[in-house]
């Protein structure tokens, strides 16, 4: 089997740069980390919070810390450094081989999407609050094993705000719905589909920042080279 | 200006890891670090000394320490965890939007390859020591502009010793030259010329950990999206 996993992230229209961070780490039992994380508000002030709390919950992974304990630790941090008053939204999406699963860990009110060949598209949507403001916040986390076919899409609400004026127009989850429908789609297509509608609806400026992760197991005996490709905008 | 990044990374033959570790982390003052660390050996005890050394120039250079000061502090980190008895090799890529500039930091045998279009292929080759194993061990570090066309090619020795049995038959440089001559090549066709080529030579069952990876600056106009994709085999 192979993981592919696809990211595309941009910044509010006309602000320096996007408030969302997301970092990637390996994990020292066997496998990887990803951790995306949306910054209250946008912009620089946005971008150091995700920043922080991003490099926490890495830092913690690197360690081997369970992906439950690394969430919480990151809210702890921000609610003590921030004295509350300042939330972030926070997702780690971990391959996990020693338990042979995907480890979902959700603090926000964005579902993460799920598909599996058997069950189909599920939304992970059980009330969820983002890290930083509440003692005590704790993340959802749901595992979902390796198998082939298996689907995973995680997103920052600017995503699902895209052409939103009065209320919200970009149905996530039917546009995903409506891509794996097409069969044998790949993470990456998933992405380019899901962020073009988003660019379209804002009419190529982004109201927010927006960022879109989707990660697939492929039943394909890979030729066991790990590859990474990365375009950064200067 | 858009940058390219492309890294290619595989475990020697009939090991369960590759004794190889690349991490990636965003610099708080804007831009990216690329972190390669070959681990003495192959196997499970080089991964888990790799792994060691990236977590911590990765967590240096994530709260914002400079380059230099961060693969110092990797090497008294692994000197002082071993007793000077286990060495790596570690090379920093940082895209440092700072000061406009790639820091190239380099504790290894093999050479760094630069290419701009102004003075063509040259190597980074001046006698460095891998970390672990000599007291007050420094970095060998090269800052180049970030112009459109240059070329920056990273990789560990697994690389240049493909094919090798009594002597060395992978000149790599003469490999990056032949490669670049081509005009226009992605950092992508860089990775996997190089890439398949040492394949080849060792018949398709590397014979050392390999990881190679090449940058690229682009003269073009992107569309201010990030993009990451990666291939994960199971």
């Amino acid at each position: 089997m192979e993981i592919q996993v696809a990211v595309a992230k941009v910044g509010k229209w006309a602000t320096s740069e996007s408030g969302d961070t997301l970092e990637m780490i390996e994990r020292p039992h066997g496998g990887l980390s990803f951790v995306l994380v949306d910054g209250q508000r946008s912009g620089r002030a946005a971008k150091a919070i995700s920043n922080l709390v991003a490099r926490k919950a890495v830092s913690e992974l690197a360690e081997g810390v369970r992906d439950g304990a690394a969430a919480r630790a990151a809210h702890d941090y921000l609610y003590t450094y921030k004295g509350g008053k300042v939330s972030a939204t926070l997702n780690i999406l971990s391959i996990d081989l020693t338990s042979g699963t995907l480890v979902l860990s959700r603090n926000s009110q964005c579902p993460t999407i799920v598909f599996t060949p058997d069950q189909g598209v599920r939304l992970l949507d059980e009330p969820s609050d983002p890290i930083g403001v509440k003692r005590g916040t704790k993340p959802r986390i749901t595992e979902v094993q390796l198998a082939a076919g298996t689907m995973v899409v995680v997103y920052t609400d600017g995503l699902e705000m895209a052409g939103a004026r009065a209320s919200r127009v970009f149905d996530v989850p039917a546009a995903v719905r409506e891509l794996v429908a097409e069969g044998n789609v790949s993470a990456e297509q998933v992405v380019n589909g899901l962020f073009g509608r988003a660019l379209a609806l804002d009419e190529g400026r982004p109201q927010d920042d927006i960022s879109v992760l989707a990660l697939r197991v492929v039943d394909q005996p890979g030729d066991g080279v790990r590859r990474l490709a990365l375009r950064f905008p200067l």
